[in-house]
């Protein structure tokens, strides 16, 4: 059984989802980010709203995967091929959007050693320099498979510019100049970063900004969006810490 | 003893080289920088080219002090009088300019205490919000003694920017604004800060950069600026190690 299938219409829509098991990702082929343009499906009556609402979009359908944890990693290329990663980090998402990262992930040195390994081979297989997001599923049996691949800078490495002497910021600089990678292992025992999200729609208004400032080890990164939206990324917080 | 006289004219320096034991440090009393507007003093002949060399500048004179190593602290009030400090960093002097940061210092833990004492003390006495650098003299009977004080982020604090949460730049802008000060600890074991300085008068030409971005865990910071100028700081390398 293939893990995703083409869909050209409703019948193959239906087929798709009985071939997976009366579960599936129903996802646009373009222009998904957080969540959006993607659907999770468990019923014939679910597939056709979901159809109604992508309207005539290209689509494919994946198989559900359960997973345990999700992890990702940052991985630079440059452009003489030189590979370097980021350590592996945890991802949490609430609603289908990134909000806290942990680094380095809570999980065996073998898995990390995998997520490493296969983000290589990613970065390995595709063309192109510059730093790209590899994000991936951490499966009840252990076994890790790629989700999904941002080919540029990424939420999920927003850690470096406090965990690391290398931001991936200036790593995708160096990627695409020719200069040399830099140096991407974590300076500090462990880094969170958590993102900001709008709480409504309209003009930006920063509340609790001395709070955040206050914590111990907080580095808060407002970005200077406006307006604002609900759930829209306006900054992140990363917060240093002993453990 | 006073440690320091007024200079008003050719005879009281003549006076004050007596009084200072035939060796001392004469000083401008505004514009100096650097060892510019500096002159060490040994002999009347030094003296006489030192006061033609600055003309009318008004003038003192200080007693020579003989110090082990030169220390730093950078120190921050908000605008409510709360201070606090970043570690102690020794500075490394040739001809006259700061060209090499430690951090932390290597001094036994007491001068670290007796250094952070006397930075609080500087900063409580002044007036105004912001960062300061007070820059110090250990000497060879480990006393701590202010030597100068800069109103204003300063070079002995870039090591800030990689080895701690808060640079001193952002802690300049808290300080000022009435947001809380940041965290100052030192995230990492070691940092050494390298400034990098004009080689010669004329349009910037950055060389080596390849070299010095290959550098485990150096962070490269250029000014941007133009034209360079012999001893003219162009920028700094921040490199963090295990000790």
């Amino acid at each position: 059984v293939a893990d995703f299938v083409e869909i050209i219409d409703k019948d193959s829509a239906k087929q798709a989802l009985v071939q997976f098991g009366g579960e599936m990702i129903l996802k646009t082929r373009h222009g998904a980010y957080d969540g959006r343009g993607n659907a999770k499906i468990s019923s014939e009556a679910e597939l056709l709203t979901a159809l109604d609402k992508f309207g005539n979009a290209k689509l494919y359908a994946e198989k559900l995967v359960p997973f345990a944890k999700e992890l990702a990693v940052m991985v630079a290329r440059d452009t003489k091929g030189n590979i370097n990663t980021y350590p592996v980090t945890e991802t949490i998402h609430e609603r289908n959007i990134c909000i806290e990262t942990l680094t380095p992930a809570q999980v065996p040195i073998d898995i990390l050693k995998n997520a490493d390994d296969l983000a290589r081979q990613v970065a390995s297989s595709l063309e192109g320099a510059g730093v790209f997001g590899i994000e991936m599923f951490l499966t009840e049996d252990k076994q890790v498979l790629v989700n999904e691949i941002a080919p540029r800078v990424h939420n999920s490495g927003h850690y470096t510019m406090n965990g690391c002497t290398t931001s991936q910021f200036e790593q995708h600089i160096r990627a695409i100049t020719g200069l040399p990678l830099g140096d991407t292992q974590l300076l500090v025992p462990a880094i969170v970063m958590r993102n900001l999200l709008g709480r409504r729609d309209g003009e930006t208004k920063v509340n609790g900004l001395s709070t955040a400032l206050s914590l111990p080890n907080a580095s808060v990164h407002l970005y200077g969006k406006s307006p604002t939206k609900i759930d829209r990324k306006m900054g992140h917080i990363n917060v240093v810490a002993r453990n």
